[in-house]
Protein backbone atom coordinates (compact mmCIF):
# COMPACT_ATOMS: atom_id res chain seq x y z
CA UNK A 1 0.00 0.00 0.00
CA UNK A 2 1.61 3.45 -1.05
CA UNK A 3 1.95 5.92 1.78
CA UNK A 4 1.69 10.19 2.40
CA UNK A 5 2.64 11.87 4.86
CA UNK A 6 1.93 15.80 5.24
CA UNK A 7 3.85 17.90 7.87
CA UNK A 8 7.06 20.24 7.99
CA UNK A 9 10.38 20.02 6.58
CA UNK A 10 13.06 22.07 8.45
CA UNK A 11 16.43 23.00 9.46
CA UNK A 12 17.07 22.54 13.11
CA UNK A 13 19.62 23.73 15.42
CA UNK A 14 19.92 21.32 18.28
CA UNK A 15 22.63 20.80 21.57
CA UNK A 16 22.73 18.53 23.82
CA UNK A 17 25.06 16.62 26.10
CA UNK A 18 26.61 15.17 23.41
CA UNK A 19 27.51 18.24 21.00
CA UNK A 20 25.20 20.61 18.55
CA UNK A 21 24.33 20.65 14.96
CA UNK A 22 23.46 23.43 12.68
CA UNK A 23 21.54 23.13 9.80
CA UNK A 24 20.34 19.87 10.36
CA UNK A 25 17.77 18.56 7.95
CA UNK A 26 14.26 18.20 10.23
CA UNK A 27 10.78 18.38 10.72
CA UNK A 28 7.84 16.04 11.02
CA UNK A 29 7.62 14.83 7.96
CA UNK A 30 11.08 14.44 7.23
CA UNK A 31 11.54 11.87 10.10
CA UNK A 32 8.44 9.84 9.51
CA UNK A 33 9.29 9.44 5.78
CA UNK A 34 13.10 8.67 6.54
CA UNK A 35 11.54 6.26 9.64
CA UNK A 36 9.23 4.91 6.89
CA UNK A 37 11.90 4.19 4.30
CA UNK A 38 12.79 0.45 5.44
CA UNK A 39 9.53 -0.72 4.36
CA UNK A 40 8.03 1.56 2.14
CA UNK A 41 8.50 4.48 -0.49
CA UNK A 42 6.23 7.56 1.27
CA UNK A 43 4.75 10.33 -0.65
CA UNK A 44 5.45 13.84 0.80
CA UNK A 45 3.17 16.95 0.78
CA UNK A 46 5.37 19.99 2.58
CA UNK A 47 7.20 23.42 1.89
CA UNK A 48 10.85 24.29 1.53
CA UNK A 49 12.46 27.56 0.44
CA UNK A 50 14.63 29.33 -2.13
CA UNK A 51 17.91 27.75 1.06
CA UNK A 52 16.49 24.17 0.60
CA UNK A 53 19.36 22.48 -1.65
CA UNK A 54 20.18 19.72 -3.76
CA UNK A 55 22.32 17.79 -1.26
CA UNK A 56 19.02 18.24 1.49
CA UNK A 57 16.95 17.24 -1.28
CA UNK A 58 19.44 13.91 -2.03
CA UNK A 59 19.00 12.92 1.62
CA UNK A 60 14.83 12.53 1.02
CA UNK A 61 15.54 10.75 -2.34
CA UNK A 62 18.36 8.43 -1.42
CA UNK A 63 15.76 6.62 0.37
CA UNK A 64 12.98 6.55 -2.29
CA UNK A 65 10.92 9.34 -0.74
CA UNK A 66 8.58 10.55 -3.83
CA UNK A 67 9.10 14.70 -3.79
CA UNK A 68 6.39 15.09 -6.10
CA UNK A 69 4.06 17.20 -3.72
CA UNK A 70 7.42 19.25 -1.91
CA UNK A 71 6.52 22.87 -2.75
CA UNK A 72 9.42 25.21 -3.17
CA UNK A 73 8.18 28.44 -2.06
CA UNK A 74 10.01 32.27 -2.45
CA UNK A 75 12.09 32.56 1.12
CA UNK A 76 13.38 30.42 3.55
CA UNK A 77 13.15 27.11 4.37
CA UNK A 78 11.43 26.64 8.41
CA UNK A 79 14.10 27.05 10.71
CA UNK A 80 14.33 26.14 14.26
CA UNK A 81 16.63 25.32 17.14
CA UNK A 82 16.14 23.40 20.60
CA UNK A 83 18.80 23.02 23.68
CA UNK A 84 18.01 19.95 25.61
CA UNK A 85 18.74 20.06 29.19
CA UNK A 86 21.51 17.91 30.42
CA UNK A 87 19.64 14.52 31.00
CA UNK A 88 16.93 15.27 28.14
CA UNK A 89 14.42 15.97 30.59
CA UNK A 90 13.58 19.32 29.20
CA UNK A 91 13.70 21.42 25.98
CA UNK A 92 13.97 25.40 25.47
CA UNK A 93 13.25 26.15 21.78
CA UNK A 94 16.10 29.05 20.88
CA UNK A 95 13.97 30.04 17.83
CA UNK A 96 11.15 29.07 15.57
CA UNK A 97 11.51 30.76 12.61
CA UNK A 98 8.19 29.85 10.09
CA UNK A 99 9.61 31.27 7.25
CA UNK A 100 7.74 29.93 4.27
CA UNK A 101 5.83 27.24 6.53
CA UNK A 102 3.76 30.26 7.74
CA UNK A 103 1.43 30.92 4.60
CA UNK A 104 1.72 26.61 3.40
CA UNK A 105 -1.35 25.75 1.95
CA UNK A 106 -0.78 21.91 1.15
CA UNK A 107 -1.70 21.04 -2.91
CA UNK A 108 -1.55 17.47 -3.72
CA UNK A 109 -0.42 16.68 -6.90
CA UNK A 110 -2.51 14.31 -9.16
CA UNK A 111 -0.28 11.29 -8.50
CA UNK A 112 -0.85 11.57 -4.54
CA UNK A 113 -4.75 10.83 -4.81
CA UNK A 114 -4.67 7.84 -4.67
CA UNK A 115 -2.82 7.20 -1.51
CA UNK A 116 -3.92 4.65 0.74
CA UNK A 117 -2.31 5.17 4.36
CA UNK A 118 -2.52 8.82 5.32
CA UNK A 119 -0.58 10.40 7.79
CA UNK A 120 -1.65 14.10 9.12
CA UNK A 121 1.72 15.28 10.75
CA UNK A 122 1.38 17.76 13.74
CA UNK A 123 0.11 20.74 11.23
CA UNK A 124 -2.88 23.31 11.73
CA UNK A 125 -5.98 21.46 11.70
CA UNK A 126 -8.15 22.83 9.06
CA UNK A 127 -4.71 22.08 7.01
CA UNK A 128 -5.02 18.60 8.20
CA UNK A 129 -8.53 18.41 6.84
CA UNK A 130 -7.46 19.97 3.31
CA UNK A 131 -5.28 16.98 2.85
CA UNK A 132 -7.65 14.65 3.63
CA UNK A 133 -10.43 16.12 1.30
CA UNK A 134 -7.53 15.74 -1.77
CA UNK A 135 -7.92 12.21 -1.38
CA UNK A 136 -9.98 9.89 -2.73
CA UNK A 137 -10.16 7.11 -0.84
CA UNK A 138 -8.02 6.88 1.65
CA UNK A 139 -8.14 3.27 3.25
CA UNK A 140 -6.28 4.40 6.43
CA UNK A 141 -6.05 7.86 8.12
CA UNK A 142 -3.51 8.57 11.01
CA UNK A 143 -3.27 12.22 12.37
CA UNK A 144 -0.81 13.58 14.92
CA UNK A 145 -1.26 17.12 17.18
CA UNK A 146 0.08 19.12 19.87
CA UNK A 147 -0.57 21.27 22.74
CA UNK A 148 -1.08 24.20 20.44
CA UNK A 149 -3.74 23.37 18.74
CA UNK A 150 -5.35 21.64 21.39
CA UNK A 151 -5.38 25.12 22.85
CA UNK A 152 -6.13 27.12 20.29
CA UNK A 153 -7.99 25.29 17.23
CA UNK A 154 -9.99 22.91 19.54
CA UNK A 155 -13.13 22.55 17.33
CA UNK A 156 -11.37 21.85 13.92
CA UNK A 157 -8.81 19.79 15.65
CA UNK A 158 -11.75 17.47 16.99
CA UNK A 159 -12.94 17.45 13.73
CA UNK A 160 -9.87 15.82 12.25
CA UNK A 161 -9.87 13.34 14.95
CA UNK A 162 -13.78 12.21 13.99
CA UNK A 163 -12.74 11.65 10.99
CA UNK A 164 -9.40 9.71 11.08
CA UNK A 165 -8.41 5.85 12.05
CA UNK A 166 -5.68 6.34 14.47
CA UNK A 167 -4.94 9.53 16.79
CA UNK A 168 -1.40 9.85 17.91
CA UNK A 169 -1.07 11.77 21.06
CA UNK A 170 1.48 12.10 23.63
CA UNK A 171 0.21 12.01 27.18
CA UNK A 172 0.06 14.93 28.05
CA UNK A 173 -1.26 16.01 25.03
CA UNK A 174 -3.45 13.51 25.57
CA UNK A 175 -4.69 15.17 29.40
CA UNK A 176 -4.65 18.52 27.97
CA UNK A 177 -7.32 17.06 25.35
CA UNK A 178 -9.29 15.42 27.89
CA UNK A 179 -9.06 16.48 31.67
CA UNK A 180 -6.78 14.92 34.42
CA UNK A 181 -7.41 11.79 34.18
CA UNK A 182 -5.69 8.13 34.54
CA UNK A 183 -4.46 7.13 31.12
CA UNK A 184 -6.83 4.35 30.75
CA UNK A 185 -9.85 6.69 30.75
CA UNK A 186 -8.51 9.03 28.87
CA UNK A 187 -7.65 6.64 26.09
CA UNK A 188 -11.40 5.84 26.55
CA UNK A 189 -12.70 9.27 26.23
CA UNK A 190 -10.30 9.93 23.05
CA UNK A 191 -11.94 7.46 21.45
CA UNK A 192 -15.20 8.27 21.58
CA UNK A 193 -14.34 11.47 19.89
CA UNK A 194 -14.00 9.22 16.83
CA UNK A 195 -10.95 7.24 16.11
CA UNK A 196 -11.04 3.38 16.06
CA UNK A 197 -7.62 3.35 17.84
CA UNK A 198 -5.19 5.72 19.67
CA UNK A 199 -1.59 5.60 20.27
CA UNK A 200 -0.29 7.32 23.13
CA UNK A 201 3.36 7.96 23.10
CA UNK A 202 5.27 8.85 26.50
CA UNK A 203 8.69 9.41 25.06
CA UNK A 204 11.62 7.28 27.39
CA UNK A 205 8.54 5.42 28.59
CA UNK A 206 6.83 3.60 25.75
CA UNK A 207 3.75 3.23 24.18
CA UNK A 208 0.04 2.49 24.30
CA UNK A 209 -2.21 1.29 22.00
CA UNK A 210 -5.85 1.65 22.94
CA UNK A 211 -9.18 0.74 20.91
CA UNK A 212 -9.83 -2.30 18.54
CA UNK A 213 -8.21 -5.19 19.67
CA UNK A 214 -6.47 -5.60 23.03
CA UNK A 215 -4.68 -3.21 24.73
CA UNK A 216 -1.09 -3.44 23.92
CA UNK A 217 2.17 -1.79 25.26
CA UNK A 218 5.45 -1.23 23.93
CA UNK A 219 8.54 0.04 26.59
CA UNK A 220 11.16 2.25 24.98
CA UNK A 221 14.61 0.57 24.53
CA UNK A 222 16.81 1.86 27.15
CA UNK A 223 19.81 3.29 25.61
CA UNK A 224 23.19 3.17 26.65
CA UNK A 225 23.65 6.83 25.27
CA UNK A 226 21.18 9.13 23.98
CA UNK A 227 22.38 11.80 21.72
CA UNK A 228 19.36 13.25 20.10
CA UNK A 229 15.88 12.43 20.84
CA UNK A 230 14.84 15.36 18.33
CA UNK A 231 12.25 13.91 15.74
CA UNK A 232 11.58 10.34 17.93
CA UNK A 233 7.83 10.41 18.27
CA UNK A 234 7.58 11.27 14.12
CA UNK A 235 10.02 8.76 13.84
CA UNK A 236 7.37 6.23 15.91
CA UNK A 237 4.72 7.29 14.31
CA UNK A 238 6.48 6.57 10.43
CA UNK A 239 7.97 3.38 11.10
CA UNK A 240 3.95 2.72 12.81
CA UNK A 241 2.61 3.63 9.44
CA UNK A 242 5.40 1.86 7.12
CA UNK A 243 5.15 -1.26 8.35
CA UNK A 244 1.58 -1.47 8.09
CA UNK A 245 1.78 -0.22 4.66
CA UNK A 246 4.31 -3.33 3.70
CA UNK A 247 1.92 -5.74 5.50
CA UNK A 248 -0.51 -7.90 3.34
CA UNK A 249 -3.51 -7.67 5.32
CA UNK A 250 -3.61 -5.08 8.44
CA UNK A 251 -5.38 -7.13 11.65
CA UNK A 252 -5.34 -6.44 15.13
CA UNK A 253 -1.69 -8.42 14.88
CA UNK A 254 -0.17 -6.20 12.50
CA UNK A 255 -0.90 -2.84 14.89
CA UNK A 256 0.80 -4.60 17.83
CA UNK A 257 3.85 -5.57 15.31
CA UNK A 258 3.59 -1.91 14.09
CA UNK A 259 4.25 -0.58 17.60
CA UNK A 260 7.05 -2.73 18.51
CA UNK A 261 8.86 -1.60 14.86
CA UNK A 262 8.20 1.91 15.45
CA UNK A 263 9.70 1.46 18.67
CA UNK A 264 12.76 0.06 17.48
CA UNK A 265 13.11 3.25 14.89
CA UNK A 266 12.11 5.49 17.31
CA UNK A 267 15.33 4.35 19.80
CA UNK A 268 17.34 4.60 17.00
CA UNK A 269 16.96 8.34 16.03
CA UNK A 270 17.79 8.85 19.40
CA UNK A 271 21.13 7.38 18.94
CA UNK A 272 22.30 9.87 16.15
CA UNK A 273 21.99 13.77 15.76
CA UNK A 274 19.02 14.41 13.33
CA UNK A 275 18.54 12.04 10.50
CA UNK A 276 21.88 10.47 11.09
CA UNK A 277 21.04 7.41 12.16
CA UNK A 278 17.97 6.89 10.23
CA UNK A 279 19.29 7.92 6.52
CA UNK A 280 20.93 5.09 6.19
CA UNK A 281 18.70 2.39 8.39
CA UNK A 282 17.64 -1.36 7.27
CA UNK A 283 15.06 -3.79 7.66
CA UNK A 284 17.64 -5.99 9.34
CA UNK A 285 18.81 -3.59 12.16
CA UNK A 286 14.93 -2.62 13.44
CA UNK A 287 14.02 -6.13 13.27
CA UNK A 288 16.86 -7.14 15.40
CA UNK A 289 16.15 -4.48 18.01
CA UNK A 290 12.54 -4.91 17.55
CA UNK A 291 12.82 -8.89 18.97
CA UNK A 292 15.48 -7.04 22.01
CA UNK A 293 12.07 -5.18 22.94
CA UNK A 294 9.76 -7.76 22.78
CA UNK A 295 12.76 -9.93 24.74
CA UNK A 296 12.61 -7.05 27.53
CA UNK A 297 9.54 -8.00 28.40
CA UNK A 298 9.10 -11.63 27.55
CA UNK A 299 9.86 -13.82 30.51
CA UNK B 1 12.00 -20.28 52.80
CA UNK B 2 11.27 -17.71 54.96
CA UNK B 3 10.96 -13.95 54.51
CA UNK B 4 12.14 -10.74 57.43
CA UNK B 5 11.45 -7.38 56.96
CA UNK B 6 12.24 -4.44 58.40
CA UNK B 7 10.76 -1.47 57.89
CA UNK B 8 7.95 1.15 59.96
CA UNK B 9 4.24 0.45 60.76
CA UNK B 10 2.22 3.72 60.94
CA UNK B 11 -0.68 5.47 61.08
CA UNK B 12 -1.53 7.43 58.00
CA UNK B 13 -4.34 10.23 56.82
CA UNK B 14 -4.17 10.34 52.79
CA UNK B 15 -6.28 12.60 50.76
CA UNK B 16 -6.40 11.94 47.03
CA UNK B 17 -9.49 12.93 44.79
CA UNK B 18 -11.11 9.81 45.60
CA UNK B 19 -11.91 10.36 49.32
CA UNK B 20 -9.64 10.88 52.40
CA UNK B 21 -8.76 8.25 55.58
CA UNK B 22 -7.40 8.92 58.51
CA UNK B 23 -5.46 6.81 60.75
CA UNK B 24 -4.98 3.99 58.33
CA UNK B 25 -2.55 1.45 58.88
CA UNK B 26 0.64 2.16 56.60
CA UNK B 27 4.45 2.25 57.17
CA UNK B 28 6.95 0.45 54.57
CA UNK B 29 6.89 -2.71 56.44
CA UNK B 30 3.25 -3.11 56.51
CA UNK B 31 2.66 -2.81 53.12
CA UNK B 32 5.57 -4.98 52.52
CA UNK B 33 4.24 -7.93 54.71
CA UNK B 34 0.53 -8.00 53.30
CA UNK B 35 1.76 -7.98 49.82
CA UNK B 36 3.57 -10.95 50.63
CA UNK B 37 0.70 -12.70 52.30
CA UNK B 38 -0.74 -14.25 49.14
CA UNK B 39 2.53 -16.17 48.75
CA UNK B 40 4.26 -16.86 52.59
CA UNK B 41 4.40 -15.59 55.80
CA UNK B 42 6.77 -12.83 56.89
CA UNK B 43 8.34 -11.91 59.52
CA UNK B 44 7.99 -8.40 60.59
CA UNK B 45 10.64 -5.99 62.66
CA UNK B 46 9.12 -2.45 63.12
CA UNK B 47 8.21 -0.74 66.34
CA UNK B 48 4.68 0.50 67.33
CA UNK B 49 3.56 2.64 70.45
CA UNK B 50 0.86 2.46 72.56
CA UNK B 51 -1.92 3.86 70.88
CA UNK B 52 -1.33 0.81 68.06
CA UNK B 53 -4.29 -1.68 69.30
CA UNK B 54 -5.48 -4.70 68.53
CA UNK B 55 -7.65 -4.14 65.86
CA UNK B 56 -4.44 -2.76 63.77
CA UNK B 57 -2.52 -5.83 64.80
CA UNK B 58 -5.33 -8.38 63.71
CA UNK B 59 -5.09 -6.95 60.13
CA UNK B 60 -1.61 -8.62 59.98
CA UNK B 61 -2.21 -11.36 61.99
CA UNK B 62 -5.16 -12.21 59.89
CA UNK B 63 -3.00 -12.69 57.29
CA UNK B 64 -0.60 -14.85 59.14
CA UNK B 65 2.49 -12.10 59.69
CA UNK B 66 4.42 -13.25 62.60
CA UNK B 67 4.97 -9.94 64.73
CA UNK B 68 6.98 -11.66 67.54
CA UNK B 69 9.90 -8.65 65.79
CA UNK B 70 7.31 -5.83 66.54
CA UNK B 71 8.76 -4.07 68.74
CA UNK B 72 6.34 -1.99 71.46
CA UNK B 73 7.53 1.66 72.89
CA UNK B 74 6.16 4.12 75.07
CA UNK B 75 4.75 7.05 73.42
CA UNK B 76 2.39 7.42 70.06
CA UNK B 77 2.87 5.39 66.77
CA UNK B 78 5.00 7.14 63.48
CA UNK B 79 2.03 8.94 61.66
CA UNK B 80 2.14 10.44 58.96
CA UNK B 81 -0.69 12.68 56.90
CA UNK B 82 -0.48 13.58 52.94
CA UNK B 83 -2.35 14.89 49.93
CA UNK B 84 -2.41 14.01 46.20
CA UNK B 85 -2.52 16.35 43.46
CA UNK B 86 -6.01 15.90 41.65
CA UNK B 87 -4.00 13.45 38.85
CA UNK B 88 -1.69 12.20 41.23
CA UNK B 89 1.37 13.38 39.85
CA UNK B 90 2.17 15.12 43.02
CA UNK B 91 1.85 14.50 46.78
CA UNK B 92 2.43 17.04 49.50
CA UNK B 93 3.19 15.22 53.17
CA UNK B 94 1.00 17.13 55.52
CA UNK B 95 2.92 16.60 58.53
CA UNK B 96 5.04 13.30 59.85
CA UNK B 97 5.45 12.29 63.52
CA UNK B 98 8.33 10.11 64.01
CA UNK B 99 7.13 9.35 67.43
CA UNK B 100 8.24 5.96 68.45
CA UNK B 101 10.27 5.57 65.34
CA UNK B 102 12.47 7.85 66.19
CA UNK B 103 14.47 6.04 68.48
CA UNK B 104 13.92 2.70 66.97
CA UNK B 105 16.64 0.16 67.23
CA UNK B 106 15.79 -2.88 65.83
CA UNK B 107 16.04 -6.04 67.68
CA UNK B 108 15.40 -9.45 66.77
CA UNK B 109 14.16 -12.26 68.35
CA UNK B 110 15.82 -15.30 68.02
CA UNK B 111 13.86 -16.99 66.73
CA UNK B 112 14.50 -14.59 63.47
CA UNK B 113 17.85 -15.43 63.07
CA UNK B 114 17.57 -18.43 60.83
CA UNK B 115 16.06 -15.75 58.47
CA UNK B 116 16.72 -16.63 54.74
CA UNK B 117 15.49 -14.04 52.58
CA UNK B 118 15.81 -10.59 53.97
CA UNK B 119 14.19 -6.83 52.82
CA UNK B 120 15.70 -4.03 54.75
CA UNK B 121 12.70 -1.65 54.12
CA UNK B 122 13.97 2.28 54.05
CA UNK B 123 15.33 3.32 56.64
CA UNK B 124 18.22 5.33 58.49
CA UNK B 125 21.16 2.44 56.50
CA UNK B 126 22.65 2.02 59.75
CA UNK B 127 19.82 0.33 60.94
CA UNK B 128 19.70 -1.91 58.21
CA UNK B 129 23.26 -2.94 58.94
CA UNK B 130 22.50 -3.53 62.45
CA UNK B 131 19.49 -6.09 60.96
CA UNK B 132 21.95 -7.15 58.59
CA UNK B 133 24.62 -8.25 60.89
CA UNK B 134 21.50 -9.86 63.65
CA UNK B 135 21.12 -12.92 61.01
CA UNK B 136 22.97 -15.95 61.02
CA UNK B 137 23.20 -17.04 57.39
CA UNK B 138 21.10 -15.24 55.17
CA UNK B 139 20.46 -16.22 51.67
CA UNK B 140 18.65 -13.16 49.80
CA UNK B 141 19.26 -9.98 50.49
CA UNK B 142 17.19 -6.79 48.87
CA UNK B 143 16.98 -3.39 50.23
CA UNK B 144 15.30 0.26 49.57
CA UNK B 145 16.26 3.64 50.40
CA UNK B 146 15.58 6.83 49.72
CA UNK B 147 16.19 10.41 48.33
CA UNK B 148 17.09 11.41 52.62
CA UNK B 149 19.37 8.75 52.96
CA UNK B 150 21.54 9.20 49.46
CA UNK B 151 21.40 12.92 50.85
CA UNK B 152 22.51 12.62 54.55
CA UNK B 153 24.08 9.24 55.10
CA UNK B 154 25.82 8.20 51.39
CA UNK B 155 28.68 6.25 52.99
CA UNK B 156 26.75 4.47 55.33
CA UNK B 157 24.24 3.59 52.24
CA UNK B 158 26.61 2.47 50.33
CA UNK B 159 27.82 0.45 52.54
CA UNK B 160 24.20 -1.35 52.83
CA UNK B 161 24.72 -1.29 49.09
CA UNK B 162 27.79 -3.69 49.50
CA UNK B 163 26.48 -5.87 51.24
CA UNK B 164 23.11 -6.77 49.44
CA UNK B 165 21.91 -9.05 46.32
CA UNK B 166 19.14 -6.78 45.13
CA UNK B 167 18.98 -2.82 45.39
CA UNK B 168 15.10 -1.96 45.12
CA UNK B 169 14.91 2.09 44.32
CA UNK B 170 13.02 4.11 41.97
CA UNK B 171 14.34 6.30 39.21
CA UNK B 172 14.80 9.33 40.64
CA UNK B 173 16.47 8.15 43.52
CA UNK B 174 18.99 5.94 41.07
CA UNK B 175 20.28 8.96 39.40
CA UNK B 176 20.56 10.95 42.78
CA UNK B 177 23.03 8.26 43.49
CA UNK B 178 24.41 8.18 40.09
CA UNK B 179 24.49 11.31 38.69
CA UNK B 180 21.93 12.64 35.58
CA UNK B 181 22.65 9.46 33.18
CA UNK B 182 20.55 7.57 31.22
CA UNK B 183 18.70 4.95 32.78
CA UNK B 184 20.53 1.91 31.18
CA UNK B 185 23.87 3.71 32.57
CA UNK B 186 22.89 4.68 35.72
CA UNK B 187 21.91 0.70 36.45
CA UNK B 188 25.66 -0.20 35.58
CA UNK B 189 26.76 2.33 37.64
CA UNK B 190 24.63 0.81 40.56
CA UNK B 191 25.31 -2.78 39.82
CA UNK B 192 29.16 -1.79 40.19
CA UNK B 193 28.27 -0.72 43.08
CA UNK B 194 27.83 -4.26 44.78
CA UNK B 195 24.26 -6.26 43.87
CA UNK B 196 23.56 -8.94 41.49
CA UNK B 197 20.76 -7.33 40.76
CA UNK B 198 18.81 -3.44 40.66
CA UNK B 199 15.34 -3.63 40.23
CA UNK B 200 14.46 0.36 39.45
CA UNK B 201 10.91 1.17 40.17
CA UNK B 202 9.01 4.23 37.73
CA UNK B 203 5.40 4.34 39.33
CA UNK B 204 3.21 4.42 36.86
CA UNK B 205 5.45 3.65 33.91
CA UNK B 206 6.63 0.42 35.71
CA UNK B 207 10.04 -1.16 36.79
CA UNK B 208 13.01 -2.90 35.30
CA UNK B 209 15.06 -5.29 36.29
CA UNK B 210 18.87 -4.98 35.51
CA UNK B 211 22.19 -7.18 36.39
CA UNK B 212 22.51 -11.06 36.45
CA UNK B 213 20.02 -12.86 33.62
CA UNK B 214 18.79 -10.49 30.96
CA UNK B 215 17.46 -6.85 31.23
CA UNK B 216 13.22 -6.89 32.14
CA UNK B 217 11.06 -4.76 32.04
CA UNK B 218 7.52 -4.79 33.27
CA UNK B 219 4.80 -2.38 32.46
CA UNK B 220 2.38 -0.83 35.68
CA UNK B 221 -0.86 -2.30 34.84
CA UNK B 222 -3.14 0.90 33.39
CA UNK B 223 -5.66 1.27 36.16
CA UNK B 224 -9.23 3.23 35.14
CA UNK B 225 -9.43 4.47 38.62
CA UNK B 226 -6.47 4.90 41.17
CA UNK B 227 -7.76 5.54 44.69
CA UNK B 228 -4.72 5.76 46.53
CA UNK B 229 -0.85 4.97 45.19
CA UNK B 230 0.63 5.12 48.21
CA UNK B 231 2.02 1.91 49.52
CA UNK B 232 2.68 0.55 45.64
CA UNK B 233 6.42 0.62 46.05
CA UNK B 234 6.16 -1.11 49.38
CA UNK B 235 3.73 -3.34 48.13
CA UNK B 236 5.75 -3.88 44.35
CA UNK B 237 8.94 -5.04 46.80
CA UNK B 238 6.85 -6.92 49.33
CA UNK B 239 5.35 -9.13 46.39
CA UNK B 240 8.44 -9.25 44.66
CA UNK B 241 10.16 -11.34 47.45
CA UNK B 242 6.73 -13.07 48.34
CA UNK B 243 6.88 -14.69 44.94
CA UNK B 244 10.42 -16.02 45.18
CA UNK B 245 10.38 -16.89 48.93
CA UNK B 246 7.75 -19.34 47.82
CA UNK B 247 9.61 -20.53 44.74
CA UNK B 248 11.45 -24.12 45.58
CA UNK B 249 14.91 -22.92 43.48
CA UNK B 250 15.64 -19.71 42.58
CA UNK B 251 16.76 -18.76 38.74
CA UNK B 252 17.03 -15.98 36.51
CA UNK B 253 13.29 -16.59 35.51
CA UNK B 254 11.87 -16.64 39.16
CA UNK B 255 13.31 -13.11 39.27
CA UNK B 256 11.43 -11.81 35.98
CA UNK B 257 8.17 -13.81 37.39
CA UNK B 258 8.52 -12.22 40.38
CA UNK B 259 8.30 -8.61 38.42
CA UNK B 260 5.50 -8.99 36.88
CA UNK B 261 3.87 -10.69 40.42
CA UNK B 262 5.43 -7.20 41.68
CA UNK B 263 3.38 -5.21 38.97
CA UNK B 264 0.01 -7.00 39.66
CA UNK B 265 -0.03 -6.94 43.21
CA UNK B 266 1.01 -2.71 43.43
CA UNK B 267 -1.93 -2.29 41.10
CA UNK B 268 -4.04 -3.36 43.05
CA UNK B 269 -2.73 -1.69 46.41
CA UNK B 270 -3.62 1.67 44.18
CA UNK B 271 -7.17 0.53 43.97
CA UNK B 272 -8.18 1.02 47.65
CA UNK B 273 -7.45 3.50 50.10
CA UNK B 274 -4.30 2.14 52.27
CA UNK B 275 -4.13 -1.87 52.64
CA UNK B 276 -7.90 -2.36 51.71
CA UNK B 277 -6.94 -4.03 48.92
CA UNK B 278 -4.17 -5.75 50.20
CA UNK B 279 -6.10 -7.41 53.21
CA UNK B 280 -8.27 -10.13 51.58
CA UNK B 281 -6.16 -10.52 48.43
CA UNK B 282 -5.59 -14.30 46.92
CA UNK B 283 -3.18 -16.11 45.01
CA UNK B 284 -5.39 -16.40 42.27
CA UNK B 285 -6.42 -12.60 41.83
CA UNK B 286 -2.59 -11.52 41.26
CA UNK B 287 -2.62 -14.96 38.67
CA UNK B 288 -5.03 -13.05 37.04
CA UNK B 289 -3.81 -9.79 36.50
CA UNK B 290 -0.57 -10.88 36.23
CA UNK B 291 -1.34 -12.79 33.26
CA UNK B 292 -3.57 -9.07 31.94
CA UNK B 293 -0.08 -7.76 32.19
CA UNK B 294 1.75 -9.97 30.46
CA UNK B 295 -0.96 -9.70 27.91
CA UNK B 296 -0.21 -6.22 27.48
CA UNK B 297 2.91 -6.67 25.90
CA UNK B 298 2.59 -10.19 24.08
CA UNK B 299 1.58 -10.02 20.28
Amino acid sequence: MNLLVVGSVAFDNIETRAGEGKRLLGGSATYFSLAAAPFCTSRIVAVVGEDFTPEYEEVLTNRDIDIEGLQRAKGLTFAWGGTYSENFETRETQFTDLNVFADFSPELPASYRDSELVFLGNIQPSLQMDVLRQIDNPGLVAADTMNLWINDNREELLEVIRNIDILFINDEEALLLTGPYPLLKAASMLLEMGPDRVVIKRGEHGAFLFGAGKNFYVPAFPLDDIVDPTGAGDSFAGAFMGYLAQEEELNDESFRKAMITASAVASYTCEGFGVEKLKRLTPEKVLSRSEEIQDLTSI
